[in-house]
């Protein structure tokens, strides 16, 4: 029997999967699991999307254009002028999700063995993409204690080496609802023009912004158009997340041809998915107003539950629907599984995600988890009382009353 | 400006990527164009998946199983015993058209600078992915001598290297339409296992088969399953290429498990395509039987067609919907090119896919394209006569009359 490849061993798995048995024991012995583990909203799809499906005309579901449908690449240019980005059709190629755009970025942008910088805690699934392009990932750290702000420069500098590549940023940020401000971006800009690097930046969360912040997104930074790729996602502006439909944005036309290479070898994007976010792009301002006020007041809910909790911590999120909770825990980890096999609140329990999993670095995470505020206040608010309560009781506090 | 990584400047482009241009201004001139270039059926997705699809009730397109859903999986083994291939939903993992299959396989498998051995002519796009996942592809000559059967054991012998990890086939073949038999697989089975090695087998077109032969599936060849993985795609099954699902399957649970990790990083397969795919499961034997028998009429048609014309030959394709067509030119690429920019019979020319675009070797395929018989009798016939005229004026021609 041949061997497996090192990326088919060392692929990592995602890092809630371990807890995905427990959970399901917790429910079979009758608990009701409270899920602040993953970013599947509750929230609708936009019903015009929903029913361009159900009207669809064509006989023949066949291949479209590998950069993506003319017609939903024109339209989009549209949405990215309301949003303020100034596009063509032609700076963009239409992926797979997001998840598509980030491995052709990396896959385009850096040879295998080159380094890119991104703060941690980070998006797990960087990790997979990554080790599938070959490439490495440098993690800088950014901390709870200044509300996980774009760590200083002088941090940066020290790790670029010849093989620095990219810097790749999350803005609103998963996991950590920080939304990074212009200053900070000009900083970046300086270090990215300095060192002559890409800077990728994932904004699928751009429409999830909360007390006036503004997303400023990386394709208005100026002065470096052929260094920056955007990546974006309909998963989670229309909640279609299973839909996988993602753009890969940028104006450096070397990039969107070889994009398009990579596309041409998978065909196409998705057709069924095309015609839902094409539709999902009329929907109404009143559906992105409703959904943003129901974040905010989700948000302000959980984040002051969690906050009146003895020894517990955890940020006002500027954006995306996640926070990192510092807990007086000894092992995210170990405390996750407790929550499912052996604690219990009338009845119920919470699942979450240990924040080891969106660090790169070992030692970081062991006392955070990551919430997503996907479901409805009244569940939240019963999840932040079984969080509370299984506190009260984890033998493995660590700062006690 | 940073460079492109080498992948992003070297991934090769669509074979008939360059022709399209000239097709769109032959089209702009007023003329008739016969795509024989491309496996875009006519054929029409069955109609109990386009309904399906209409009646969707979910409200939120949610995210489902990083291994596609089980509901489809279920349903998948059903169909796969109606196919005479015993498995179980755990033998796979749902992928974005057969593409991410081979793609995942490929990654899975071999390590960058490991060796696939890959008969050719062979799908143009094995060597995007093997780009992609940095493997190196080495051809082996089969020839329309011989119809394209299986290379000879003694040159697979001869290509083996300390770093070849697998064998790559696609049965019933594309570009050629061969059907591999039961003792070629024999053969391809002892040296699998004297070697250790890979086979990946490529079974979309398993429905197309004629004159009663039998596609005979990989996962029946006894004695070497942990060695083997199943590539297998909806797209041509049930003329869905657009919706981009397709599976992995292999009864190695390394693989398996690889895979889903791989499948956990971009989150899971389109969930509206494994709607229409699901339900086009339970299409009525009579699809297959219509679809079988138009197929297989219109290949008799322009096989028959295309080898009455003087200096031209063409096997009779055992299966899948293509062939390859050997000419009296001098290059199929410039062929191809002046059929689209200065040939014109009444009215109409043809678009053809220049075979070169599915050698390895640089020298083969100058005088061969590949045709895909998914137009209708009559187009067919039309295209036909359009060859035959244009030979007959071809500056390029080799042999003359």
């Amino acid at each position: 029997m041949p061997n497996l490849s090192d990326k088919g061993i060392y692929l990592p798995p995602s890092p809630i999967r371990k807890l995905v048995p427990f959970a399901e024991r917790a429910k079979s012995r009758g608990l009701k699991v409270y899920h602040l583990n993953i970013g599947q909203p509750d929230i609708r799809t936009p019903q015009i999307a929903v029913e361009a499906v159900k009207a669809i005309q064509e006989n023949v579901f066949a291949y479209g254009h590998s950069a993506g449908n003319e017609s939903y690449r024109r339209k989009l240019v549209r949405y990215y002028q309301g949003v303020g980005i100034d596009v063509t059709p032609d700076d963009m190629v239409i992926t797979v999700g997001g998840s598509e755009a980030i491995f052709m970025a990396m896959t385009i942008c850096l040879n295998p063995g080159d380094e890119v910088i991104v703060p941690e805690p980070f998006y797990a699934n960087y990790n997979g993409f990554a080790m599938e392009a070959g490439v490495n990932i440098k993690p800088i750290s950014s901390t709870i204690a200044n509300d996980f702000a774009l760590p200083p420069m002088e941090d940066f500098e020290r790790l670029i080496t010849p093989r620095t590549k990219a810097i790749l940023i999350c803005n609103p940020n998963n996991p950590t609802g920080y939304v990074y401000s212009k200053e900070e971006y000009a900083q970046l800009r300086d270090i990215v023009l300095r060192h002559d690097l890409y800077l990728m930046v994932d904004e699928v969360y751009r429409e999830f912004c909360y007390d006036g912040t503004e997303c400023f997104s990386v394709m208005n930074l100026q002065g470096l158009e052929q260094n920056v790729v955007m990546i974006d996602s309909v998963s989670k502006r229309y909640s279609m997340c299973g839909v996988r439909l993602g753009t890969l944005v940028t104006r450096n036309q070397d990039i969107i041809a070889a994009a398009l290479r990579m596309g041409q070898a998978r065909l196409c994007p998705p057709y069924l998915a095309q015609v839902a976010a094409e539709a999902a792009l009329d929907a109404p301002a009143s559906y992105f107003k409703e959904v943003h006020d129901e974040y905010a007041a989700r948000r302000n809910c959980i984040i002051k539950a969690l906050n009146q909790i003895e020894g517990v911590y955890t940020p006002m999120p500027k954006g995306s629907f996640y926070s990192i909770v510092k807990l007086p825990i000894d092992s995210s980890e170990r405390f996750a599984q407790w929550l499912l096999e052996e604690f219990e609140y009338k009845g119920q329990t919470v699942m979450v995600a240990p924040a080891t999993g969106f660090y790169a670095s070992c030692y970081l995470g062991h006392d955070e988890i990551r919430i997503a505020y996907v479901i409805n206040q009244h569940d939240l608010l019963a999840a932040a009382e079984c969080l509370k309560q299984a506190l009260l009781v984890y033998p493995g506090r660590t700062i006690h009353r």
